[in-house]
């Protein structure tokens, strides 16, 4: 595990925007090739120049829900799924954490888990692989209260529509391109942060200090180099997380009409069955 | 019309964004009042508590799409418009550009037309609330060759579903009480000041230098002090504006399911008898 003052980068360093600059221009928004993409241009886009492209009929709709600490992603799944029951499936990157038998819960305590080497996204990325293939998985289940994997794994079943949440999963090439829709859910650092200490302080009895410590010397730093810029990779970015009535209004129709257009289809249902039900 | 170096703020002055975080915790987001609003805690959100709140099955759906120059909102209206043709109505903010009929088309050449007192905004407002309510109106029409208001005007229909279009329709309260949805397209600086040159250089035959000039004297101090502080009141973000067929197939199928309802609830259809037809 890297050291965490390896990630404090001067502040030039932090900014890589502008590197997407020319994935930007060129293969996302085409906008190099299309010299009328102006304001007041009339121009006729062609559907088929973009990388955005939404899942075909009746096919498997996984939707990324990503974000910085604090800022409303669980919430805004937590509604998502709410409305629509077992008919999505939700996986949490948070449950892919590295295992780390052969360490004391002392040093497990002290890891970077801001940091994508924390979690074992080679699984995720298998399991998601399967689960859109149709395919139940075992997946792993984050134990919190000892900084370690659990014991227990949990039976996860196909749906036709599977969320992943996490904070880094736009990091990830591999997870981008089985995304169909890719949403950020963008809150103001200082309301991020405030939420937090309220968070561990007022539920969680951890103190004042250690939250801002742990704040600073990796949440923050993690953040800048590693989440920010995934953000490049969303789709839509909602400000203020889950209590936007009106992002979750357009995501919830979009789930239906994906739901309805796959009934038309014929398909079977979203709802796996249990075998052991 | 102010002087344009009136608008050339320090830095640290156009950053204003600061300013609407007592609004942000409180009315919006409600975060101030709820401390389990955290990432992992388990909230049961009320969508009664956000300012957020979408049109009612039957009203009138009002969609704003705002964004910098270049940004890419003209694109994403018009493939919204292609989309649903007669059931949608368009108002742009630019045919609001006031009238100087007393002024010469040397002095009217340079106004700041990026300021939101360049436009007519009473009269937008008026005649979204006609529109609102069912009443046809005359839209002014703004002829750029001549930078002044055109003798004529438009009639323009109420249907169901209205959009209204424009660098700072967000930057004006009343505007934004009266939008269900409210869009901002956002793409970085320097892809929207490349579109423009390619636009106004290629397409309108002007010359760089004055291109440039324009742009660093009013677009950008505009935009940095009107445009980028009103993305707050933005209900969902899209980046990389029109050709992003990820947020486009989200809004139309947002669209779908209001004509949809307001079909169920038995309204009449969307397009509005036109008498002089």
């Amino acid at each position: 595990m890297e050291k965490v003052s390896d990630f404090i980068l001067p502040e030039e360093e932090q900014e890589q925007e502008g590197e997407t600059l020319n994935r930007l221009m060129g293969e996302r928004d085409g906008a190099a090739e299309d010299p009328a993409a102006g304001d007041d241009a009339v121009v006729i886009p062609d559907a088929q120049d973009s990388t955005h492209q939404t899942g075909k009929v009746g096919d498997v709709l996984v939707i990324g829900i990503a974000g910085g600490t604090g800022s409303g992603k669980s919430t805004l799944t937590q509604r998502i799924v709410r409305r629509f029951g077992e008919e999505i499936t939700v996986i949490h990157h948070d449950d892919y954490y590295k295992a780390h038998n052969n360490m004391t819960y002392e040093e497990r305590s002290k890891l970077n888990y801001d940091h994508p080497n924390a979690f074992d996204t080679d699984l995720l990325v298998e399991d998601l692989r399967k689960l859109k293939a149709g395919q139940p998985i075992q997946s792993p289940i984050y134990d919190y209260t000892i900084h370690n994997r659990s014991q227990n794994w949990k039976m996860v079943y196909p749906t036709s529509v599977i969320i992943v949440e996490g904070i880094l999963i736009f990091a990830d090439q591999r997870l981008v391109d089985m995304m169909d829709i890719k949403i950020f859910v963008d809150t103001d650092a200082d309301i991020r942060i405030i939420r937090r200490i309220k968070r561990d302080v007022q539920e969680r009895a951890r103190t004042l200090d250690s939250v801002i410590n742990q704040y600073l010397t990796t949440v923050k730093p993690m953040h800048e180099q590693f989440v920010e810029p995934s953000k490049k990779n969303a789709d839509i970015i909602v400000p203020t997380g889950g209590k936007n009535s009106v992002a979750m209004e357009m995501i919830v129709n979009r789930v239906e009409k994906h739901l309805e257009k796959r009934q038309k289809a014929g398909r079977a249902p979203a709802v796996f069955q249990n075998p052991e039900q």
